[in-house]
């Protein structure tokens, strides 16, 4: 892929952009520029985008979204922990008040939407109201959050996190990047004070709801031929590892009936687990997505296979019982085939679901946009994973081409990014109106 | 495992020792003696042996063994290629004469049995002939062959390739060991000249017959319960590498009714591959014994999964319809997974199977020892494989404790040892007064 020319996210936007959906003060020249702008900050050699947490480019690109908000009459100010918070005041600027944004970080060599379509569908619906002099009751807060990929430290939600008051300062404080250069001189060089990050933590109860808009990163709404899906929950990953083993005796000399092989019970587990989470839930996935054979030489017989599977649903319960089906299942794999099975998790994080009266209210926005009311859950975690143990949140996911992210190939057609902004903007009418 | 003290196998293969069996001329104290004596050169760190093919150690093991040859009152000359040969003059010396030996090097920290055995076994032949005042009819000759195990150059049967004349030089002669010295310089360090080994090629009408002695290296002969078993033919290896290609999609956004996850398909195949032999045949195997997953990582749908099959068995016929089969349930597993599988052939060694004449010559002598006849295949080259090609050859294996070969804790106790002696001095017999 070649190196990405200025504009040419844009012009590749706007070829097939049906200039219907610009209604209501919504622009899709204006988020194709933008989003075509912000491209280019730390753009990569395949054309990717490369803004680490606390990089200079990520506080590019948020000075560049700050510009916009300004110029948008917004007030804007940055909290302790760098996140970047504008102001649309309401009629009741007491009340509550709405929240929506997402990030401007990315992976080393990831994509343009990941991230910026949040935010800069957030600014959209400023710049709408702003056009068709729209006057909220509540007051409407767009927010960019720090750092929620964690490229640099391995984490990931930093801001939103700090935000919510839940990061752990005692940890972050012993971080260190590839470098080996500590957290605090990173975010002090970045214009932080990391003795001053918990500063960040907002009065939870100042905050009425929270939407995020995100890219998919999945084929679901792809495969369902619509534009944007809503999110019941976000599935927190449990990873276990499973260690079979057997006797690494000579593939030549040792007969088929006198075998303790490994590969051969972990093989028959594998296959067997990709069946399990079907009966467990529509949601529910597991994937063995690691397996280390032990000695690994092809004349030799497997004398201990690794297989780490990775499993994920919204619900607790859900998970306890996937885990629980796979786990039996392992014991299964290695007494059909007289060797022995150790497992230990490695990582175990709770899934947040979304609130039923967040799902609808986007639900109710969708279909007044006349599109296919779906629902997905989301297999990865973002800020609004963050956000929905606080505050009542909700996600809106937008279709995504091959479900391709964390790549330069990521990609959202415009048509797709305009609607998510009229859905966000019909939700966030109705949540500001109440 | 500590190391090996001087006589400490001697004594131990003497421990539960049964002098019943020092009959007719055969010692089973001068085989722990000699079997004692061997195992300290090269005695590693581990108890183990190191006995590089063209290694001092090698050197330093065959002139022992040939200064034994040589007390017996045999005559013995060093062939072009290092080869040591023995000779038991016959009655008719102008008649073929009838050749039995193995090998004295060994794999950088293996056991004291492999190769070894199969020498003193040879040599003791003719001791028990000496004592007992046997005179042959046709001449016999025991013969150490150079660098069977190739761990220095990562080839092997260096020494019957020569002696058959099917060594391919101009190959040879580009080999490098592990610190780069060329085959060349290696050999001249000791004492051969690489452009003369080629004249060690025999007249094969000279030959009548050869027969191997040499451990097991599995577990057959152990759970039988039998001391030695002959061997019905040598396994040739067939390497298959297969790639299975499916896409490597986040393994939390991807529902499980949307994954070409490539480690499920390749799993299936490697379970239904444990089945496939024994529908080949008794003596087939084929094992999975490598094992790499692309990316492999934890959260990814395994885009890529490469197998790695060794198959074997004893006729060509037999390894053909089982490469056919894994093949066949290759395109099976990708097809019900609908992925793409490619598969190419990295090795392929024709298997050698022993004349029927010769594994009833064989037979007929275990029987006269009152054992239990058993037959079996073997699964690992050796010398024989060479051999076999060219004249009629036979090979009997000696039970070795819990399949272990290539290790230190290689072990085969005393009474096998003299078992093996008495069942190959009664064929040689057979042979040699024919």
């Amino acid at each position: 892929m070649a190196v990405l020319q200025k504009d040419k996210l844009k012009e590749r936007l706007l070829q097939n952009y049906s200039d219907e959906l610009d209604h209501s003060g919504v622009s899709g020249e204006r988020m194709a520029s933008r989003l075509s702008l912000l491209s280019e900050i730390g753009v990569t050699a395949d054309g990717g985008s490369c803004r680490i947490g606390f990089s200079t480019e990520e506080r590019q690109a948020k000075e560049l979204v700050k510009s916009w908000m300004q110029e948008a009459g917004l007030v804007v100010r940055e909290d302790e922990a760098g996140n970047i918070i504008a102001v649309f005041a309401g009629i009741h600027p007491n009340e509550p008040v709405v929240l929506s944004g997402s990030h401007l970080d990315s992976v080393p060599n990831g994509g343009h939407f990941d991230g910026p379509l949040g935010v800069l569908c957030a600014l959209e619906v400023a710049e709408a109201w702003k056009e068709s002099g729209y006057q909220p009751h509540r007051t409407y807060e767009m927010i960019i959050f720090s750092d929620e990929e964690g490229a640099r430290f391995n984490g990931g939600l930093t801001g939103s996190q700090a935000f919510t008051g839940e990061l752990e300062m005692e940890q972050q404080l012993k971080l260190r990047d590839g470098e080996g250069k500590p957290f605090e001189q990173v975010v002090r060089e970045y214009g932080l004070a990391a003795n001053r990050f918990l500063d960040a933590k907002r009065d939870i109860t100042e905050i009425a709801a929270f939407i995020e808009v995100h890219i998919e990163q999945g084929k679901v709404l792809e495969n369902k031929d619509v534009p944007v899906g809503v999110v019941t929950g976000i599935a927190g990953p449990k990873w276990i590892k499973f260690s079979f083993k057997g006797s690494a005796d000579h593939a030549g000399n040792t007969p088929m009936y006198d075998r303790k092989d490994a590969l051969v019970a972990s093989s028959w587990f594998v296959y067997e687990l990709s069946g399990i989470p079907k009966e467990v839930s529509p949601t529910a996935v597991a994937t063995a997505g690691k397996v280390e054979v032990f000695p690994n030489g092809i004349n030799v017989i497997p004398g201990q296979a690794d297989v780490y599977v990775d499993m994920r649903d919204i619900s607790e319960e859900s998970v306890a019982t996937l885990s629980e089906r796979i786990i039996q299942k392992a014991h299964e794999a290695a007494q059909l085939h007289g060797i022995a099975v150790e497992y230990n998790e490695t990582l175990d994080v709770a899934p947040v679901p979304i609130q039923m009266e967040m799902q609808h209210l986007l639900l109710r926005a969708v279909e007044e946009m006349k599109l296919t009311p779906v629902l997905l859950p989301s297999g990865a975690a973002h800020d609004t994973m963050v956000l929905a143990r606080y505050v009542p949140a909700a996600m809106l996911f937008v279709r995504s081409q091959g479900g391709i992210s964390h790549h330069p190939d990521e990609w959202t057609t415009l048509d797709d990014c305009v609607q998510a902004v009229h859905v966000l903007k019909k939700a966030i009418e109705s949540l500001v109106s109440r």
